[in-house]
């Protein structure tokens, strides 16, 4: 194969088809712009259920966009030729709640019990932001996204429960006056804020030490706002403990074929 | 007749037919719950283009709900049986930039160059935020709302301009964001806010000394939030002192047969 590389202008099909050939197994960040990125989760069926419950409950952090039947890799919604077991470039593998391996491929794990829940991320609203000429502070910094721990309380559920995490992204107050606008026609991708302004009255104690991604830039005068995080239901299910769960690796999604602006209309 | 008090209950007709009467002649706040209540302002022809031209280009503190054609006195728009002659309970009349007099009917001043504009009033966003469950402050402590002259410069036309004058209602992170939500789905009422945060950022230097109505009640932790006031274009027609202008008296506004939710739909 003469090109093996890609990029914004790649489609979702020929992205999903080197992963899975294994000829890309980097990030997926800015990859086939302008359709939507999921986080991955996978369980057994017995606690899957539980799980989305938990999401339900909490659909700010925890967005679902597609579960799939026990036992099917497909996530039909999605795109006509998505294999779960292969299309990601990098998975993390969780036994009893901690870290057991990464792996580019996780067919022969694959269990005919498992249910696959794919969970909108932040990439979607991220683009619409700077499609309406906002600047993403951290992407113009080649940062990633700083997250933070909260004591914003989730809606627990018989295994999973916890407090939300965050992402935040400084903005002016009109600029942030027209995130808030933006991102609320997207509740399948985090939708609104959940706050603004001072941290600490949701229990981060110092910007600048963020607990997950880079310190943030700040500019004077300019207003933190903070965003229910994809990390949310990851720390729940690490917090659960429980003896098998796959999930993408950071930064390594699911390429979905679904156009961002498909979610402007919920 | 029996009985001369108007009240939320009231329908629109009946209540333009006791001020019709002059039997009513106070403030017209909390009359006829869920109908949207206009500021007015007329002007003889030879200026009334240009005004619209003015509203047009700040759409945000002079929205536009409608303009009669010259001489005509029904705002055809906004109910099928209301004359701005005399369907207000206070008028102001206006000579060379100065407050001449006030009056309950203008009949007699009426002239076939006049030209009347309904212009969209923050009681119909008021209504929906306490509909939402948002408490409006100002409202609860029974005082006016806070107003501010700012440095937001608007865009002049050939008579007017000058700068943005802003109304302001306190609310936590998450209620500011909810607020914004439902206010972006009512742009002809003044629409989204266009600041919040930090007064200084749009040149008001001390929040407890408003410019115009009462100074806020804010409690501990609380965002001011700032909204484009219908003020705004009055004080451009103060400043342009024109030979006559014609404007309801603060408060005594025109009451439509417009339902405050159709806003939502722009």
């Amino acid at each position: 194969m003469a090109e093996l590389a890609l990029n914004a202008t790649s489609t979702p099909q020929q992205a999903r088809r080197l992963i899975r050939d294994g000829h890309w197994q980097q990030h997926t960040s800015g990859l086939a712009a302008g359709h939507a990125q999921a986080n991955l989760v996978i369980l057994p069926e017995a606690q899957a259920d539980d799980f989305l419950r938990f999401c339900q409950a909490n659909p700010k952090p925890c967005p679902v966009l597609d579960v799939t039947a026990p036992g099917d890799p497909y996530p039909r919604s999605l795109g006509d030729d998505i294999d779960l077991r292969y299309d990601l470039p990098t998975y993390r593998v969780y036994r009893d709640g901690k870290l057991s391996e990464e792996r580019h491929d996780i067919t022969d794990l694959w269990r005919d019990d498992f249910v696959a829940f794919s969970i909108g991320c932040s990439f979607s609203f991220e683009e619409a932001l700077i499609a309406e000429g906002l600047e993403v502070r951290h992407i113009s910094e080649r940062r990633n996204v700083p997250m933070y721990r909260t004591n914003i309380p989730l809606i627990g559920s018989r295994l999973f429960g916890g407090e939300m995490v965050v992402s935040m992204r400084p903005f002016t107050a009109a600029q942030a006056i027209r995130a808030i606008q933006i991102t609320s026609d997207m509740p399948r991708v985090h939708g609104a804020p959940i706050h603004l302004g001072d941290p600490a009255q949701i229990g981060i104690s110092d910007l600048q030490q963020p607990d997950f991604g880079d310190s943030p830039v700040i500019h004077q005068g300019e207003i933190p706002v903070f965003w229910a995080c994809g990390v949310t239901p990851q720390l729940a299910l690490e917090n659960a403990a429980l003896p098998l769960v796959i999930t993408h690796s950071p930064g390594h999604m699911l390429i979905t074929d679904i156009p961002n602006h498909r979610f402007k209309f919920g």
